[in-house]
């Protein structure tokens, strides 16, 4: 089985600290490795940070891309790790050259390049992987599969939140890079809270249930003087099948790091999780025993999870691998599609339906907010 | 120091096993004893009910407050532990008489009812305190006076909750005495969920921070079938200082049994306590060193909580004493206003003033959710 | 049903915070009430205690014992609360009067001092309750059960510990009155860390699985300069049918506070519990499915251990009432041996013979640590 | 900076997991890359299994060290991943011939055995690294500098456990090849949960504290019929300073799965640690107030630990990334000891002397246990 080609557009300025995460997950796994890239905008920088990583640099995308179509560069795929606002045209360029996308998210800076991008995924059939990393934690993955089973009766309720503090001062102003563009609306859209977590908890509200969130009522602050965007982001939104969501984020929540997690609440049982202690999932029926599962190969869990598993029971497998597993699933996704033989299965990670339902519920709560709390179709 | 006699007005009746708590919560210490009730509507059946509670019994509550006006009967406080709709009578007949109520809550039905009993008990000068239990817990205590304190600085935003599962499924159908009035409008006024257990989330939110909500946006869902009031409870508020307080409450959260709590962040530092691990609280100030405080009373906790505590420190102290925290508070009041020497200071615990609120909370939440979620005055 | 008279010996001194803590635990049900007491050495200052206690007061638990005798003192039961060495006499001369005893832990001074009570008891079929508090929690009485019943298979190793910090420095020395007469040969006997805390060690692992402890090998050590006994306390023992149990104790551990607990492992699952989160247990049977049980009047608990809680789940019964259940086992076994119709079931809590077992296992340990290890039969 | 080539030693047969684990603790890092290896005893299968790791195969060890010897095979550093009893010759002859070793725990079969290769890397000063992995992740290297740093005190006790279930029942029959060859003494040595895992729990007692164990107390058991070695280890321990250690591990605890960590009392203060929640570190002082301390990249943690972090905090790290810092300390060695410029400091994990120390006190134990738990020096 030949190794994947991965290319990498971004992640290789100072601080830019996803790309190397992004090559932690892909070489987690001897089938893939990171071979090329254009980290960076600068041409020059761009080449120079390639050879940091030990790749083949190239001064753009385009070329990049350009060296793919010559058949001159060798590629499987490439995952895209530059701010929200450039993620949108490399991401097209690529598909359109029917070559599969692993992207950052927010998906793009605005619902129209979202749902231009799931245009062409669609047209070409090429792969694309959002990349929520937390729903490649397996417990995360093990909670959808059993609410997909019916475990806990119908959802009536999810409550799915990220508190964190980090930005509870004015850190962009200190120089901090990540704090600078993501409190910038021309390279972060529309909302910052909302958009950099608070998606994850709507992915966590939505891909785990499997319920798409109908409209919305918003309250979003900006606590932190001089700040634009929002750095608080409350919502209480109503599910398709007639449920209620709380779906709730806030970067302000000082001495919190990545408190991101939900509860599902159904008619035979309920589902928690916390990121932060990712190994393991609280099921409740209310019979007076909780059941936690943990993570590990030993156990009896789905072949569905089980396939994504790399250590045995009791020791944990946390942020690169759970980023890994999206490697794992756009691999899975390229084999199938070329036809190889015994490729498992590929989890129904987020792709594409689930980056233009973010964007257009992060919308939907911009408006909402401003018009005082007005339910806001999403 | 003579032991205060407490009369007892309902929690006679089969189910009601709040009398009981209370009962336990009165000798807990040995400055107190339960002398006398009306523990039951039917007179009968009251004097029943106090010959098993070894008191004196009365067939009513008026009979009661006779015997006490006429000198028959010592009394010192009443406790009120009857349905909702049965608090405001009896708590203005004995404020009006000038005898101090410890009554649960809610307060009342209405809030033109929780405002007589303020007006009373403002131009009676008799003590009057709210069984918000909880609030009787010393580290829930303990953080009301951190952030009086300035712990945390400014306060930002409160996340106050409070999550159920005893009412997931129709038990009012199956003749349960509790869930029977929680879910009829006569006994329990216009919400079920909002005015019962919302109001504990409104509490931490409010009485903890010391600040008021100013308006609120709210959905009140009713998930079971045939009910008529709100079995799940969703507000975002504003508090007076600008700040932001998500209070949300359900009782159809499976296998949750009383997960009550709160976060509160402020511009320093942040403070989290959860009711069922009542006995510690979590502060960070951001510093990557998260702060486990301990309930005990060998560790210097400051004056005004150490001297509600009964065990040393790794011992306990939980349902029972809590409630007793809050008969304390009215007897150091009681003992007080007598002139008493050496009475020690009374807590803070909610009153007329946090029942007022809370009525009004809670109406303007109902209101909102009919609005469609339209911000509305508290 | 007429409530059971209590009296009390010993418990009135300055800082003999236990005496407060029985009478809480017995005025915590309605159906007993403390009556008298002789609750200091000196007979003026007991008198004084009892009037602060608002009992009637003895000069001597003699002086008590004559009044029950001659008639003039009615009395159901005693509750012995006096230091180690002045357990003994008291006990004897109620029992051998034919009245029941609640004695507290470690029983006697001596083996021999037990082994006479266990006699009398024997004899005179007269109740007989130790007050090893921790086996008043439910949630320890569910696993005594489980284990009885055969959830976990045949027991093969029990690991019980009681980590505290108290002693870690020299406190005897400033005056402390709880550490004076523990550190003290005289009042508290052989051991000081064994016998004050490892004895709540050993009832976990013998009274839980229902198993003897046969010989053991120990290693005591006293890191205190100047003190004379142990306060640290280390035991590797065989148990009865072949079993390990490591039974350790201390009293240097900084910081950590009643850090009690035991895990049970058996061929067919575990069992662990913790006293400082006593409402919950946990049970495992290798299946990657961990179930927590939880205290609470709702679930299906089995009915022995079902009688003894009181309030619903969520709301944790935890010091006060688990001491009350061991005096509600004395008052069911006094009502039962009275012929009181519709008295439930007394659980097995500790009596006489696990307080003669405790007394040889201290007295094996410090034999075993004197010849360095030796193993030593109980 | 050139990408460091290491080869690997064993790891290439079915189920032998640990293979993989260390190429992608290799490969975590773009500064390493597994380049070569005998994965396998019998030749073929050894070139088969490099072929599907996709580095250069060799047929035996002596094979690959012949092909660097000659030049012909560039390699910087071997990993040892072979069962117990094949340690031993591939690390000396690795070792003799100049390159460095990071080699699996126990180090090997016999206390002899680990002296000579103590004795080779003192006379070469050839950089060995011993795979404890734990000791990688950074709470754990924290614990170590704040002892070293005087923040507990002097060290007065340790309590360091490992409990695991696996072997709960005889796997070893149903043909498990990690229980097989662990059970058996040709492949394993004297002592199976011992060296397995009491070297684990040893580690954590002396590495952390910085103190020898000098004499040790024993017993051993086998639960588990048909079986020849020890499924269960528990001993107590004399430190160099005077101080106790208890050192425990177990197989047979059904359900658990890899429960190891560490208590350590000092004079001034205690220290906590999990491998399950290896994140945090749990510190506490006595004065009421439990400093719970979490990994991340962004807190003021000693630099020594600060360096080896990969992720912003809240973020976990964990099994991966743990061993992956064992090679970067080798890494660092090997840089270091050729004079390349800016090359961090290593810290100190675990080498020979560690190795030695901990095949001494398995022994030791072993003795004592045949010996009825006679004190026994290590």
């Amino acid at each position: 089985m030949a190794k994947l080609k991965v290319g990498m557009i971004g992640g290789g300025g100072p601080g830019a600290f996803f790309g190397m995460v992004h090559n932690r997950a892909i070489s987690l796994d001897a089938s893939r490795e990171l071979v090329a890239g254009a980290l960076r905008t600068n041409p020059r920088a761009s080449l120079r940070a390639a050879k940091d990583y030990g790749i083949k640099g190239y001064p753009s995308y385009q070329a990049l891309l350009d060296a793919v179509k010559s058949g001159e560069q060798e590629l499987d795929y490439v995952t895209i790790v530059t701010p929200n606002f450039a993620h949108y045209e490399p991401a097209r360029a690529f598909l359109q050259a029917g070559i599969p996308v692993l992207c950052e998210k927010p998906i793009t800076l605005t619902v129209a390049e979202a749902q231009d991008l799931a245009r062409i995924v669609k047209r070409k059939k090429v792969p694309f992987v959002l990349a929520h990393t937390y729903t490649g934690h397996p417990m995360m993955m093990l909670a959808k599969e059993m609410i997909a089973g019916g475990e806990i009766g119908e959802v009536r309720k999810v409550d799915s939140w990220y508190n964190q503090g980090w930005l509870a001062t004015a850190l962009e102003k200190a120089g901090q890079q990540q704090a600078s563009w993501r409190t910038d609306p021309k390279r972060t859209g529309i909302s910052n809270c909302g958009g950099d977590i608070g998606t994850h908890a709507f992915v966590a509200a939505t891909w785990v249930t499997g319920l798409a969130v109908k409209k919305v009522s918003a309250r979003l602050n900006t606590f932190v003087k001089g700040r634009v965007l929002d750095d608080d982001f409350n919502t209480i939104g109503e599910l398709e099948n007639g449920g209620t969501a709380l779906i709730t984020a806030t970067q302000i929540a000082v001495g919190y790091r990545n408190d991101n997690g939900f509860r599902v609440f159904g008619t035979k049982g309920s589902i928690e999780w916390h990121q932060e202690r990712a190994e393991s999932l609280l099921v409740r029926h209310g019979d007076g025993r909780d059941v936690t599962y943990w993570t590990g190969a030993e156990f009896p869990l789905p072949a569905s999870v089980a396939s994504y598993l790399r250590v045995p029971s009791g020791h944990h497998e946390d942020f690169f691998p759970a980023l890994a597993n999206l490697h794992t699933t756009i691999e899975r996704q390229i084999r199938k599609n070329r036809g190889e033989k015994g490729v498992l299965d590929a989890f129904p990670h987020p792709g594409v339906a689930e980056g233009v339902a973010g964007m257009k519920f992060v919308q939907a709560a911009v408006t909402s907010s401003k018009k005082k709390g007005a339910w806001t179709r999403v």
